[in-house]
């Protein structure tokens, strides 16, 4: 069952009935203003959509002609539809699309069945000199799937919400094979039916899919467990103008480099992923989550390292800064819930005591003896590192809001309040040095384009994806928006910023948000002028004319 | 401290002093030959080295004298040097070597000290049309370091034996850079003195290299602890003739494609490997072997199943079938010693009741509590498969003797036998087929090629590599040879049998031997012509005049 796309936003998060409780919450905005320096916050609706309109497409008669002959009723081109595929939902999308901006419209939504739709597609384009740009959830904060035509004369957004059959389970060996337009809780769904799981929950998991997650290299929360996308990927499919290129089902070989190792990250610009096979589990018999209270971030990181280097089995490790730890615990105040982890004994002592407060929240899967003892050992070392153990409640609270968070940005964007996040990875020895430097970037970013004097952000980060050589950072800044109508030349400043330190301190431009378009100036530092031509040359070889996802992934 | 290549043998295994006490076991040669039903074996000694003549060198004046101001006294020319760099370590190389047959030597070999010093070669090769051939151990089975020229005129073998530097060791993100020219033994002292490990123990431990390991997606005994090359690789440098491609030492990224995976089994086509950063571990605090028998392979391989699904942490898994079982066990018995698991209470029992009786080794590595954890969960899932413990002693004898097999190849090829390995690897779902068909393919493939009618050979298989959707098999095969003299014709009989088999199977052509020139032919159909192709590409942009080790691991 496809994803109705009816049900979407067409310029925000997720379902268009979603009820934001946030919105009514007055006592929050009050706060928030106040914590931003503003005497209060603006009004900025979005346009509605019955008021837009679209550029003209730049299809003709012959290829309407075309595509309706090789997609009967699978060829969309009405406003919603086009509207809907404009763009992703990073912040600058949110900023345009509100704005009414529909410059980047495709000329036509397709939504291909099967891989040799999206080959009959790509030979079509690649005849008509149409651009082809492969849209899974459209949950791209990265541009990744903004349809840009390049050098072509149309652009076409090549829906694969269709494409969503689960095509074999091996359960011997652990593996599923599925078309890549699936969503997260369709997938999830027919794995917990057999007693297996894949274990990939992004904060976009309702609104995701199996392709996406590849493409762009994607992590969930549980990565510590589950791994990443280029972890769990066994084999692909990638549709191409040259053809299908193909990955066997190998658990592991010497035979050069894997074709799944260049279709993971490859962002639609090589092919378009149309089936993945991925390594499944047992669905955890035990799900087990604690919080603990520590001292400092410093501490925090070293009981992640400490985990993560002595083989302690754990499935997620989330450790807030001191401001997001603050921040979530003055939202939830504000609402007038007491938190979790406030009716903790010996917290409001600790709180006294420990001046810069991180939450650490640890998730336990698998057999219940794994659970059992990787709770154990977590908790001897949180307690070697003078954590305060805050129970359970904390979890819970994180775990059953955990997809939450992307919907609290509409209201926000309703008020003149800006809102980004970004991340990076880097080994433990720079995390330090890289997580102070991208801080102090996005606080001198933002107090350079504050509306008025006194006015200043919020800049947290957190910690939720770690290996034995080094972790991710998450960065999430709130900001008020400039007064004089450039939002996305604030947001871009700010954000030039921030990537430039994250380079000149040891980190990846990305961590598992992917390139896109956002990314690409920072491309060629990271890679390297070889490295990216490495990148061209497979492009070369896979799409001569340049058809799929133009302006994306590698610098011109 | 670079290995002193004048103590290597130059046509056979490891150290010229290496003392084969196997060779005075006319107790065991009298058993194999009847296993062979051979009435005797045959003497084919190998020629000595003194006896021999060198192709002409193909340098001229000017080549010479630009080597030698580049690379002072690094030049080498001699029959010994020019000898041990003219094959690799295959069987073929093995018997072309013996029979005299220096048709392939380089025309030079360089010894580099430093990344530049590559880069420098590099440029050389490039403006006086020499091909280079990267030159690590040595060890490659698959035909990896034979110098062909191509359509070059000269071909010089790189030999990196002297850069063999630690860079850095960075004891909190558990990484360490170090020269790709680096040896096992002495890469392994230098972490041990810090308390550290790579845990790469593949059978070639003491004579390959870093850069061998990440050439070609080596494998080491721990894998299942440890890791393939590819997982422990977390960067590297390239030395390529467009110059240095380098990748940063992150944990984790999502900006495309990771250099890194390009590198890991480029086997010098792509570049010469100058440095790696690899992940380290904590030196185990606790080591332990057990071994079991169990009734049959299929029993023994869903024990190894269950236990990698089962997040049991366990470092080696090793599990010979009823061929290699009974023929260790012969071995052992020839030689007037009883084997440590005769003595086991029960296994006489178990034996005459066990038709087809399987030993499995494991060896378990880490903290203590990893390893009893891991040791009492193995245990459990071996009991629930019907297996018999049979202690530690069996495991403590394989450990000792694990890198000694490949001297036992030498005796063999002085007593007219073949001795070859091959290695494959596929999903749990297929293991069995593959197994059959392969183990079927190498007795037709041997039958037709025997000397005398009754005469057979030996296939036995173990698997040595498993992961939670598949495992490796390898497979090691011993045969009288052809009397007709063409020994290497005969092989390439019987390795086309056995690797068409593994293709029509769904095996991969190699777990972690690697490509070469050997497994060429299946290449196409393994990869796919749009993935040799995209293979290609990289070629072309990193090595536009081909000059980097021609006729491995791409089919022109």
């Amino acid at each position: 069952m496809a994803m109705d796309r009816s049900r979407l936003r067409w310029n925000g998060w997720g379902f268009a009935d979603h009820d934001d409780p946030i919105s009514r919450r007055n006592d929050v905005w009050g706060w928030l203003a106040a914590e931003l320096g503003m005497p209060s916050l603006l009004a900025t609706p979005a346009r509605a959509l019955e008021e837009l309109t679209l550029p003209p497409s730049q299809l003709d008669a012959k290829d309407r002609q075309v595509l309706n002959i090789l997609f009967p009723e699978r060829v969309r081109e009405d406003l919603f539809e086009r509207a809907l595929h404009a763009r992703g939902r990073s912040y600058q999308d949110l900023l345009r699309l509100r704005a009414g901006d529909l410059s980047e419209a495709p000329d036509a939504v397709v939504y291909p069945r099967s891989s040799e739709d999206v080959l009959k597609l790509l030979a079509f384009a690649s005849e008509r000199s149409a651009a082809v740009v492969p849209y899974g959830g459209g949950t791209s904060v990265v541009g990744g799937v903004t349809p840009h035509r390049g050098q072509h004369r149309a652009v076409i957004s090549v829906d694969i919400a269709e494409m969503d059959q689960i095509e074999a389970i091996d359960e011997q060996s652990l593996t599923v094979s599925a078309q890549a337009g699936i969503y997260g809780p369709p997938l999830e769904a027919a794995l917990k039916r057999r007693g297996l799981t894949l274990g990939h929950y992004p904060q976009s998991f309702e609104f995701s899919t199996l392709g996406g997650w590849v493409a762009h290299r994607g992590a969930g929360q549980a990565s510590n467990r589950y791994g990443k996308a280029e972890d769990w990927l066994v084999g692909a499919e990638l549709a191409t103008p040259r053809g299908m290129l193909r990955d066997g089902d190998l658990p592991a070989t010497a035979t050069g480099p894997r074709i799944g190792d260049i279709v993971a990250g490859s962002e639609g610009v090589f092919g378009v992923i149309t089936k993945a096979t991925v390594r499944v589990r047992p669905a955890p018999a035990a799900v087990e989550g604690r919080a603990y209270l520590f001292r400092d971030f410093a501490r925090g990181a070293a009981a992640i390292r400490d985990c993560v280097q002595s083989e302690t089995p754990v499935a997620t490790l989330r450790l807030s800064d001191v401001e997001e730890t603050r921040f979530s615990r003055a939202y939830v105040r504000a609402g007038q819930r007491r938190s979790g982890w406030d009716q903790a004994s010996g917290v409001a002592l600790a709180l006294a005591s420990f001046k810069r407060p991180c939450v650490l929240i640890a998730q336990f899967e698998g057999t219940k003896v794994t659970v059992r003892f990787g709770r154990q050992r977590f908790s001897r070392i949180a307690r070697h590192h003078g954590a305060i153990p805050l129970g359970s409640g904390p979890a819970m609270q994180w775990r059953e809001a955990r997809f939450q968070a992307p919907y609290l940005r509409d209201p926000m964007l309703d008020r003149g309040l800006g809102v980004d996040t970004l991340e990076t990875a880097t080994s433990w020895s720079k995390l330090h040095g890289l997580y102070t430097a991208v801080k102090a970037a996005l606080e001198q970013g933002i107090a350079a384009s504050v509306p008025r004097p006194g006015a200043k952000g919020i800049v947290m980060c957190h910690i939720s994806h770690s290996y034995p050589d080094g972790a991710s950072l998450y960065f999430t800044y709130i900001f008020p928006r400039t007064l004089d109508g450039d939002d996305v030349a604030q947001w871009l400043a700010i954000k030039r910023t921030a990537s430039d330190a994250i380079l000149a301190n040891g980190g990846t431009i990305s961590h598992h948000h992917g390139v896109g378009a956002d990314h690409l100036p920072w491309m060629a530092q990271e890679k390297g002028a070889l490295g990216i031509e490495v990148l061209r040359a497979i492009k070369r070889t896979l799409d001569p004319k340049g058809v799929l996802n133009p302006g994306k992934l590698i610098p011109l």
